[in-house]
This record gives structure tokens, sequence and C-alpha cells, in this order.
């Protein structure tokens, strides 16, 4: 559910201390805005990211070109870029600057929100995309070619005349579908073939002979939702928007079986019973509402089943007609019959497993499962001979469960999982990750594969273990531990060293750092990157360079590739190889940093706050304060990180003369378990604690707060305890401003809210003293204290939460103020709701607070 | 569309003069709201209305009992009363109070709106309902019997016991049925039966038995609105809402045919072309949308049929199996291939014919069509034989149009149509009323029937015309004329004496005032009631005596029954024999009536207007002005008549210190079409300056405005208007508060803005011009100018309204505030709503103006 907004904004600087501050026309805040927004967005819009490694075999010798995704300078898109990493020069003093090639020349992948389809803009959504042009890729790397969306349409490319350098065109892919095709995926054994969503089911097209053929048929392209629940290989709402799972479907890595044979596991999800919900639609026409899928807490979830499909292609590269789909011969229901969401699937590398990631309902259990390929039959046999089949039978190699995580608390879901080489075939190792000491951390788990030793039917399984599977670990190896996590994106392993890297917090909270460690002989993990910044990194293929994208709040993102070393003796080592991005000079830049700010809480726990200082600050003199809050789960804002364009808001908010205060209270992320889990089953009823606590310390400490004048902003979770903290402290907070509230936990999605509260009926309590509904009559009873703003097709925190509260306020006669976005979902995302909303905000603190 | 909204109030004097008024607390303004509500419900809701005179022949001769509907004192809803009127005592000097009896003790009629089905709740939409309890009863007059519904039931009861004065016990009426009761009327030749509709079908009660029998069959009951297009005995939408006419069904008035048979008359609707739009829904629940039938102005309308519906009862009054459905030979269609909407229909009084009053789509073509009865035959006939009917057979007698209105601007439906008693049945005399003259007048008219000369066949009709029969018109006397108009709702016709009681406005366009006229030998009309009053009558159905309920600005209403006696020279008299209800002493009351102006307008005509004095008034001082406008067709609020609850929002003002302007400018009624037909295809383009030209006339004459102050505001047209206002003239308006506004007449109905505008692709400038939407640019850069209202579930105006607006604003960074009501409609009608509107739009004047 999490969401942080675009930012706000105005270059005046306006005096305000004990004086009201100087009044700006609507019009001048709004020319504020627009400018503010240009300072920002030219400081750190252009940032690379997306990177990809690629080494050429030139006549003279290895190349290393690196790819990646950015705005050039005097550009407002994203597109393809490379630069040539130089050889290292030991002798040189300065790194070199690498110069941004763009890939193409005079190719605009331009597409307004607007051009989109529904899909793509509901994708966006989900992923909190907010740029425009080519935002993702897919790279064969060893033949150049590049896959990606732009313009409605889906490009290849081959960039592969590397000495000319010479602009590479990008061609259309050819298609017979309309409308989106989208999450495209090349097969990683046959680049020729490439597969992808259009409407809801799997096709594939051929590259070179445009040939395209639809893999699977689920669904069936009704008009009316509630005859056409099923999909294939797309996640259902709330994987993508709770679990931050965007695919549903994998090819498999490697020809596994047969020369010119293809299969792709994929994941088909059936909604059929799921509630229909209406909500605003975002036509301009009369017709104005959508139809959707949205389970709300304690209703029916999407059900998913993982299948198989497979096909042939010809010796001439053709697809073959015989497309045979396979399922599983026991749905997973029957052995974990406790499960309730698949929020990780894939293969193994050697393509003889599938693996799956079960959760239960409560998100308090996750099984890791390794299921043989054997056990996905051809549908029509399942089918036909469905009575036939002996469930006695041990013909077919059974399911494992490798790893089985519980707790007490709930379960974060991550994506670290790396299949190691292993030469014991009754076995299988891997890296993992597991909050279970109360922190991240990283394991190698090695793991008895039952099928080796005994080949247990599916009878006797379900028999012996009744749905209550033990996992079948034979040793665990903790790689990390301590009071700090590894972040739960991505790892990378190098198996010929037996190194694992990582990203983590080991130094400090603040600062997210690049680590390594041995996963043979684990000791204490090494930092690699530099301290002081918080870096984001990408590597190439053989661990022998990485790029990092660093920052501090007082520096804009700097992004340098380097060399890694490793010396005999296992010391690592770094050569900076060139300079993607330099940071900009401070003294050329009028720009405020925040400072940070760390304390003891009554809580037991230091909290990290940060502090945007009024631009015309004055010892001594107090200011008008805004605290910009989240304050739910999963989200961190106080870091050592350069705060740009995302925090516009803030900054623009300290030129106008406010304060603005940012607290990481108990709920949020990266520090561990137990601090998230203060809010479990009671959200809404310590949040606001912690934020006040903090707000209050600063002001003492920095005695620049006027706590007379104090406004609550945050967006979604943030709205929901902007309203939350006047209504509970209307003695503290002056004004409210809640953006796109949740209001009614019950009107929320199964897997956010079960997660924190539990399903309704079993947590009345925590759900009403949870909801906004029950302390109406604590808003004040003063107008202009309580502002609600909502975007009005939001299919996330639907406008039924602002609309159930406003009746409440009514009901009561209670003022209140509203400002409703009529084209706009969860985010605000068009340039002029966006400059409207910050103009308004503006306007609205300036004659209240 | 009209709507006049309930109004507000604070009962506070504030001093406004150019210091800006005290500062009440939003606690104090809504203290206010409902201590004002208060006193004025207290002054005027207790009006009786709804009246019906019966003479009882007792042995002491015969008793005149009137029954009516009221809020008897100490009581907050309506129920039945009686007066019983005491002999004319010529020596009496005063005239005797009469003392309401409750029909019924001890019957609570409660219901609250939360409780009323969908369709009753609609209904009250429909017909601006505001009250509850008994809201409306059938009566047959000589048994004293009573049909009402009230608490989700009907309820029957009889008023025979004179003597004793006993209180009656009304008896449920039992049912089948699940779900609501509605429109139930009384069989008029056997007082037994009773029809009513449920879920959109006729149903048939006899109330001796509670034998229960469903007639038509046009409903399905379905839940998918798409699938169940059909009704039997409910108008659609739009003629409902913008052509007055509530219902479907029509007894036969008198036996024609056979002893034990019944016929019923019935419009079956066909809404099967008429788009689906989704609107808010009025559930607490998480489902919040309806769907609906809307024809937008250019869109398909309902189609209409007449049907008759035939049944018999056993000696026993059983009603029989065997129910008989007519429809006619051709459809209506054939031979008026222009006819859009059937706005009037029924039977003559000798149920030899049907009549229809059928309006073409544009509303300037009328005709009046006699329909022989012979014409229905039954379907079952005319399904089985429709390729064997002969169209050229002479067979049965064709359908005459005895009168065809045409206008140049449009036709204003109205319910005057009486047939007289005739001896020539070749020829048809009846009572009827036209604006031909540009105003609207009453005529004596006799039409040729010609089915009595010639039996024409469909065929010959068909192809002889054209489908343009002319009228046929023997003889047309104007019984009225001038630069006058009749009240186009009732007449009464006295056939003994060959007199037309009426409706009008003869002596003043500010007073509403009973006629009489000669429709033998016409003279001038004779005014009957009280001059310096506005009234309204109901009278005996003897003629012999009235009830008028009549009041003035500075008069609260007063109700006094009259004799009316007629000399032999024709002179009229009038007795008071009882006052009903007489009016509050001035002196009693802190009472602040509103003034009356009238100007000569820029446009060429005099235009009236109504100011509300602040009641701090002092002479030489100006004011913060509200400009109260509704503006649109169909309305006058500028009149002579009491200004009470109605008026509340205007009351209160003025006692806040706000002077309070109304404006009857062109467009408004009882002027004459010419003076509404200013505004024909160009709305939104004149009205303004007629508002503004008031103002300032009322600013120079009374000197006590403040034009510096000036707010506008309206409901629904007044919406309209207020935006237009502040949009066209931001020079004039600081203010504009806009509730449930049109934004665009391209998303109103086709009933109301195609009589107005035509169809959007016939006058596209028009609708440019006239659209919100065009002008939004205009609005001004000033916060806390524009405050938009709405009702989150209007199904009249539509949310889309509000929204395409706010969305237009956003686009163009203006500035806007937003109060919704989540479950209200087009008007506000809940009390919590209603007093936090009243509250904050006192709140929003206080702060702004």
């Amino acid at each position: 559910m999490s969401l942080e907004q675009c930012e706000i904004t105005s270059s005046t600087d306006v005096s305000a201390i004990t004086k009201p501050p100087t009044t700006l026309s609507w019009g001048g805040l709004h020319q504020g805005v627009v400018e503010k927004r240009k300072f920002l967005t030219a400081l750190a819009s252009h940032v690379p990211n997306n990177f990809t490694f690629r080494t050429i075999h030139t006549p003279d010798g290895a190349l290393t070109r690196l790819y990646f995704l950015g705005i050039p300078q005097k550009s407002r898109e994203n597109t393809l870029l490379y630069v040539d990493i130089p050889k290292y020069d030991p002798a040189r003093e300065a790194t070199p600057i690498l110069n941004w090639r763009t890939l193409f020349e005079a190719f605009q992948p331009t597409t307004s929100s607007a051009q989109l389809s529904k899909e793509e803009q509901l994708l966006r959504e989900r992923k909190r995309l907010g740029i425009f042009g080519i935002t993702s890729y897919d790279i064969v790397e060893n033949e150049g070619k590049f896959i990606f969306p732009a313009c409605n349409n889906m490009y290849v490319c081959l960039d592969n005349d590397i000495q000319n350098q010479e602009a590479v065109l990008p061609m259309p892919i050819n298609t017979s579908c309309s409308g989106a095709r989208m999450d495209a995926k090349i097969c990683p054994h046959r680049s020729s073939l490439l597969a992808f969503i259009h409407c809801n089911d799997i096709w594939v097209t051929n590259l070179w002979s445009d040939q395209e053929c639809r893999l699977t048929f689920a669904h069936k392209g009704l008009s009316l939702l509630a005859s056409d629940p099923l999909s294939a290989g797309v996640p259902s709402f709330v994987v993508q928007e709770e679990f931050d799972r965007y695919t549903g479907y994998w090819w498999e890595p490697v020809q596994s079986d047969g020369q010119r044979k293809c299969r792709i596991l994929y994941e088909e999800v059936d909604e059929s019973e799921v509630e229909i919900l209406h909500i605003f639609g975002s036509s301009n026409s009369g017709e104005t509402v959508d139809e959707c899928r949205y389970p709300r807490a304690g209703s029916t979830n999407a059900k998913s089943t993982l299948k198989i499909v497979e096909f042939e292609y010809g010796e001439d590269g053709q697809i073959q007609d015989d497309i045979i789909e396979r399922q599983l011969r026991e749905p997973l229901q029957t052995f974990f019959p406790w499960m309730e969401y698949i929020v990780r699937a894939g293969w193994t590398p050697d393509a003889r497993f599938v693996y799956a990631q079960l959760m239960n309902r409560q998100q308090t259990r996750l099984s890791l499962v390794l299921i043989p390929v054997e056990c996905f039959i051809p549908i029509s046999e399942s089918n036909d001979t469905e009575m036939d089949i002996d469930p006695y039978s041990k013909s077919y190699l059974p399911l494992t469960v490798i790893y089985e995580d519980k707790s007490d608390v709930w379960i974060n879901t991550h994506d670290i999982l790396h299949f190691l080489p292993h030469d014991n075939d009754s076995q299988v190792k891997f890296v993992w990750a597991s909050e279970k000491t109360g922190f991240r951390h990283l394991y190698s788990v090695t793991s008895k594969l039952q099928n080796c030793d005994t080949a247990f039917s599916a009878m006797d399984l379900i028999e012996q273990y009744e749905g209550d599977y033990a996992s079948t670990v034979i040793e665990e190896l903790p790689l990390t531990s301590g009071e700090w996590e590894v972040n739960g994106k991505q790892i990378w392993v190098d198996s010929d060293r037996g190194v694992v890297y990582f990203m983590g917090h080991k130094d400090t909270v603040l600062e997210s750092h690049l680590y390594s460690v041995s996963y043979i002989s684990p000791g204490e993990p090494v930092r690699i990157t530099l301290p002081g910044f918080s870096h984001q990194v990408s590597f190439s293929n053989d661990f022998t360079m990485f790029v990092s994208v660093y920052s501090r709040t007082d520096q804009t993102p700097t992004s340098v590739v380097y060399d890694l070393n490793h010396s005999l003796d296992g010391v690592i080592s770094t050569n900076s190889r060139g300079t993607l991005l330099p940071s900009i000079p401070k003294s050329t830049l009028d720009y405020h940093a925040p400072e940070l700010f760390s304390f003891r809480s009554k809580c037991g726990f230091d909290v990290h706050t940060m502090l945007f200082k009024p631009h015309n600050y004055e010892p001594g003199i107090k200011y008008p304060t805004v605290l910009m809050v989240y304050g739910g789960p999963q989200v961190q804002q106080v870091t050592n990180s350069f705060k740009g364009i995302r925090f516009l808001r803030h900054h623009t908010l300290a030129s106008q003369g406010y304060a603005v205060v940012v607290v990481d209270g108990r709920g949020s992320c990266t520090r561990g378990i137990q601090f998230e889990a203060h809010i479990k089953n009671r959200l809404g009823t310590v949040e606001i604690e912690d934020q006040v606590e903090g707000l209050q310390w600063l002001s003492d400490y920095t005695e620049m707060i006027d706590m007379d004048r104090v406004a609550i902003h945050g967006w979604s979770y943030g709205g929901y305890l902007s309203l939350l903290g006047l209504a509970q402290r209307p003695d503290v907070f002056k004004i409210a401003m809640a953006g796109a509230p949740v209001v009614n936990w019950k009107l929320y999605d199964t897997g956010y809210t079960e997660r924190y509260m539990d399903v309704p009926e079993k947590n009345p309590e925590g759900y009403e003293n949870g909801s906004v509904l029950s302390c109406v009559e604590k808003f004040p009873d003063e107008e202009n204290r309580l502002l609600i703003i909502h975007g009005l097709i939001d299919e996330n925190v639907h406008f039924h939460h602002t609309s159930s509260l406003i009746n409440a306020l009514v009901k009561a006669c209670k003022p209140y103020r509203l400002q409703i976005y009529p084209n706009e979902r969860h985010g605000i995302r068009s340039p002029e709701s966006s400059e409207h909303y910050k103009t308004m905000i503006l306007s609205f603190l300036q004659h209240n607070l």
C-alpha cells in the first residue's frame, strides 16, 4: 500500500516567525511550485538505473559496455543509454568521467499516461512508476539484443556494431494483438522467442518470422467482469500490491528436455470468488464507473495454481501447433491445506524443479517447496484419467519442503533465494534469508530431497503429515548475524569464490552498503562501499565489476563504476574505473539539506528523525512546522541519502519558512521485526505517540518548532495517521491534511490488512480501535483544521474510505475540507493535478496554520 | 429539475457593516441553525393541505366534514385530520375557529427515510416530498373509506361512525408482496377493489377477502437492470421528473361494459434503449454504485405504449382468473411518427374513449387524441392474427385528434382538461388550456369525432394525413384572455351552472387567486378570493364550498372555509364558515418579512425582486449581500406569499446581517411564454444579466447593498447560475456557492434539456456556450471564492457534473472548495446533512465574504 507522493514547492523565501508569513497569491504559490519542481528535477532526475554490464570481445580485446536507463541531459524521458568502461590505468590520478551515449538516436519513446492502456496504467500504479519513456528492458547479453516496451508497442534492437558506434535502430515487433503486450521476456535459451502477456494470457512470438502464438486460454476476453475470472501469467492485485510480485510466468532457464522444446511455468489465477467492487472510472465520458475484483479484509482471495505450458519449435524456429498444458497431479492445496498465497515461484537453475514459496493467510508461515517437473502432467491426461490415477502410485517423485519459516509476528516476503551448485543429487543447497532471529539475515541451507531415498506417493505424504510437513533441512549455516538487517531485494552469488554479495545495514541503519561474506566459511561481512553514503549497486555477471549509485543527505547522487579485486588472502579491494554521474558541487547549489537526529524513545528504541530547517532560520526563533508522516510498515524515510525530487514538498515548505519534520517510529522497516511488531493487531493506536514524541524531542532539542502551529500531512497510511493525529492529539496538531487516507481497515485489502491486523472476525477490537470512524466525535469543531484529499478513481484505497468518513463527519456536524482529483488514482500523477495539489496545500497552510 | 432547498439559519443578530461581522464559532453557527429552524418550523409547518369535503347525511341533516392532511400541534409528522363545518350563522360576528381532530388516535405512521424502499425514496425525490407520515390518501367519499400508505405498509379505514366521533382504526392491507406497494387507487365503481404498483407492475387486491392478483407481467424482477427494461403503470424517469406525471395507470371511471368487469388503462414503458449510467449508491456498505436508466440529452428515450388490462370479478367480489390484456391494433407511432412522449392520458368520463396527450421530441407540438376503447384489442388476438388484420378494415372506429397545439417556443405541459357533458355523440366538448396567445388561457373547445361520419380505416388515416392530422376543432371559445396566466394545475367545472373555477394571476402576477367564468357565455372572470394575498383552494364536489389557504409576505398562512353563493343574477359571493388556521398575530412574532420590488428592466419587461433586509439594518449603511438564485424555467420565487420554512436560509442570512436578494429574471414562469422564451436555445447566457441588473437596481434604490461583498448561491439550476455568475461576472460576485450544479447540459436529461436547448446535434453552439466547462479559465485565481456542494448519490443532476467541473478546474489550476454529502440525492434531506450544510455555508460566508 505504501505511497510516497511527488513533492511540492515554491522558491520564494517567506519569513514566518511570529508574524504571519507574507501572503502569496494563489498564482504566486503556483508559480513557486512550478519553479521549485524544475530546480529539484534538474538536481536529481538524471540518476542512472537498471544497469547491465556486457563484455564484448573485439579485435582490441575485451570491452566492457555498461547499459542503463536514464534521462539524458536536456531530455524529459527515460531511454536506453550506455558507457564504455575505459581500461584501468593505475597511473591516472582522477577517475575519468564517462560520457553517456544514447543507444538510439531519433527515437522518441514518448507515451503519455493517457495513451497507456488501462492494464499498463494499473501496473504503473502497482510499481509506483512515475517516469515515462523506456522504463524496463530485457537483454540477451552475449548478443546485445534488447527488448523493451515503448509508445504502446514493443521494440527489439541489436547493439552489435560495436566498433562503429553507430546509432541502433529499434524495430517494432509486429503483432496481431490489439491492446497492450506486457511483461515481455526473452527465452533464455532461444533468444528469437519472446513471451509476453496479452489480455491476461501468455503469448509467444518468433522475432525472426513475426509468427505469434497464444499459449494459454484462461481469459475469455468477455466484457462482463463477473463472467471472466481466470488469467494466466498475471498475479492477482494483492500479490502485486502487497507482495511485490509483478510477474506470473517464468521461462525454463535451460533446455532440459529435447532440443527444440520450451517450457514456461506460470500461475493461473481464479478470481471467481473475489468480490467485485464498483469504483469511479477514469473515463471523461458520462460512464464513470469501473468494476474491479478487490478482496477486502476477511473476504475471499483469488486462488492460484501453478501450471506449465510446453511447446516445440521447428528447425526453422517456427513454433509448432501442439501446445501442451500441464498441471499438478494433485493441487498444492491437497498437501498444504493452509496455503493462501503463492508469493514467489520459479525454476531451479537446472530446471529439474519448480520452486514455490507458499504463505498462509495469517502470513505467519512460509514453506519453500521444490516440485519435481514430472509432477506436472498434461491436462488432457489429468482430466481424462482423473479417476484412474492411483494416488498411492510411487511412480513419480514427491515434492519436498526444503525450508519452512514461522513467525509470531508476520513474515516479510523477500527476494533472497539463490540455488547453489551441488554435487549430490539427493540434496539441494541454497542461500536464503530469514528474520527468525528478529533481523533479516542470510543462511546457507542444505536440504535433503525426499525423492532420492524413498519415492513417497502423494497419499503417503498427505497421510503421514496431515498437511504439516517438516522441512528437510540438513544444515543451516548463518552467513550474517547481529542486530541489523540484510536488504531483502537482491543478492549476488559468486560461486567460483564461494562469496555472497549483499546489501545491508551492518554499519548503520541509515545507510545501505554492499558487503561480502563467504558462504563456505562465513566470517564477519566486509563492507565494500564507501562509508558515509547510502548505496545501490549492480554487478557484472563475472563479479569483476560493479556500479554504485550513492548519495548522502547533503550530496546529490553520484555513480561510479568499480573493479572488484580479490587478493589471494581474501582481501577485497576496489578501483574506480569511471564516474557515470558526478555529484553536483555544493558551492553551485542553493540546496538546504535536512539534518538527521536520533533519540532514545520512551518505547525503548532509538528513533530516527529528519528535520528540514526553514530557509529563513535564525537561532532563537520558532517556526510553524509540518510533520510529514507516513508511519506505516515497510517504509523508512529517515536515511543518509539525498532527499531529492521525492522530497520536493519538504524542501518547498522549508523554503516557505516552515520547519519540516519526519519521524520513523515503531512499525517502520529496516529495524528488525520487533520494532515493526509494535503495531501488530493494533494499527493506528501507537504510531501517533512516536510521531508526537519525535516532534516534541526535536522541538526541545532544536528550539525552532512553534508547537502551537504544527500541521500533520501524509498520504495513504500517512493520510490515515494524519486523520488520527488530529483526532487523537488535537492539542498538538492544529491542522491535518490527509491524502487518500485509509479510514476503515475493513475496506482495505486482505494481503496487507490481515498481515498486520488478522482477519476482522478474529480481531474485532483491533479493527474497531483502528478505524477513523470510531473517533469522529474527536475531530475539532473548528473550521479549516481538517483537509481531506483523494483521487476519485483510486483503485487501491478507494474513495469510499473518504466518503464514509465524510458521511460520519456530516452526521456529527463536524467541519471538513475536501479536495478531489477526479482523474487520479492512489498517487497523483498528471502534472496538472500535482501542481494543483501542491499549490492547494501551500495555500491551505498559508491561510490556516 | 427544479429544486428549492430547505433553508438555513441562526437566530443570533450580528452586525455587519463596515467592520466584519462578529465571528461565531462553528458550534455557535450550528446552534443558531438549529434554533432558527425550530422557530420557522413552528411558524409555518402546520399548514393543512390535501383537502376533501364530504357531505354526510345524518338524522340531524347534512353534515359537512372536511378531511385534510397536516401536522397537528406538538407533532412532527403528517396525519389525516378533519373538521366538521358548523352551520352558517349570519348573526355570528366572528368566523369560528374550527378544532382539528385526528382521524386516528394511537396510530403512528412514522417512517424514517432510511426505512423507505428505494422506489419510495426516488418517488419522493421526483415529487420533492420533504414531509413524513401520511403524505397521500385516496378516499371514497360516500363511504368515508380511506386508503393510505404509511410505515412501509398500506392501510384502509372507514370513518362511518359519525355521531360518536370515535377514533377510527386503520387496518393494514395484507399482502404477499415483499417490498413497496405504491400509487394505490380505489376502483371508482367498486370500492372493495384497490389497485397498486408493485415491482413495476400493476396489482389489484380485494379489500374484503385480501385476495391479491397481479394484473400485468411486464417486469421480470431480475437483478440485472439491463435484462429487465419493461414496466407497467409506472412512468419513466423523464415523464415523472420533467412532465410531472407520477402515475401510469387509470381505472375506468364508470362501468361501461358488463356488470362485474373492470378495466385499467396503463402505460407500458420500455427502457431497453435508454442508456444505463452508473452513479453512486446510497448503501453504507462497500458496494456504493447504482445502475440507472438515464437518457442524457440527445440519447434515446424510453418508449411508451398505452394498454388496457381487463378482469372480471364474481358475485362474491372475488377477482376471476382470466385477465385480458389489450393493446392498440396499430401502435400510436404509426399514426403519429413524430410522437416522443405520452405526457398525459386517461379516460373520458363516459369511458367510451381513452385520451392521450402526445408530445414531439422538441416539445413544440402537442396532440390531444381520443382513442375509442374498441381500438384496444386482446393481445393474444393481435399477436395471433397479426398478418390477418386488414388494415383497410372499417370495422372499428378511428382515433381523432381533438386538439393540436404548436409553438415556436415550447409547450408547457399542464393538467387542464375537463370533458363537458354533451348531447351530440358526434362531438366532444372540453375545457382546455393553451399558451397560444403567449399566455396560458382557458378555452371551451368542441371537436368533431371522425368516426361518426365516416369510419376511416387505420390505413386511410395514415395515407391521408401522412402522420400530420389536422385537429377536428369545430369551435374554440376563449374563456379567458389578456396578459396574465391561468394556473395550469387544476380547474373546477360546475356543469350545472356552466361555470369554470380556476386559479390565475389576473390581478397581479405576484398573487394567485380563485376566479370564476362562465364557459357558456364567458365574460370577464370574477375574482372570488380576498385580494392582497396569495391563495390555494380546494372545492367541495357540489361547488357549494371551498377552502382557501392564503398568506402574504408579512402574514403567516391562514386557512378559511367558505360558502360559495350564486345569486340569481349571476353574482358570486362568499361567507366564511370557519377558520381552519388563523394567521399568527404580527405583534407576537419577531418575524422580518421580505419586501417586494419591481423595476423596468433593460430587456423591456418588469422584473420582480425580493429583498430580505438585514435585521440590524440602519439607513445609510451598506451590508454584505447574498443573491439567492434559481433563475431557471418553471419557477417563480417572488410572490406575495409567506416566505416560511422554505426560505429559512434567507431569513437566517438576514438575521446574521446579510441583505438577501431574489430576482425572478427572464426564463422564470407565470409571466407568459415570451418572457420564458428568452432563454430558448441559450441557457446560461442571459440569466446572469437579469440577476445582476436586479441586484444593481436594488442597490441603487435601497442603498443598503455593499456591492463589494456579494455572494451568489443556489441549487440545481441555481447552482449552475452560481457557477456562471462567478465566471461571467467575477467583478460583481465575490463568492459563488453552487449546490448540485448542472455543469454541462449534455449530461442532463432529454425531457428538460431538449425543451429548452433542442438536441445537442442541432444546437452545438448553445450547448457549448451554456457549458460551465467552456468558461473554466474565467474562474478567479483567488482562493475561497468558489464553493461547490453536491450530494454524492444525486440521481438527477449526477455528481459527474461536479467531478467533470473539478477535473477542468484542476487542469486549469484553479482553486475550488468542495463539500459533498455522501448519502444525499439532489436535495439535502436528512436533518444532519441539512444542518451541516447550513452551518457550513454560514461559516464559509463569515470567513470569506
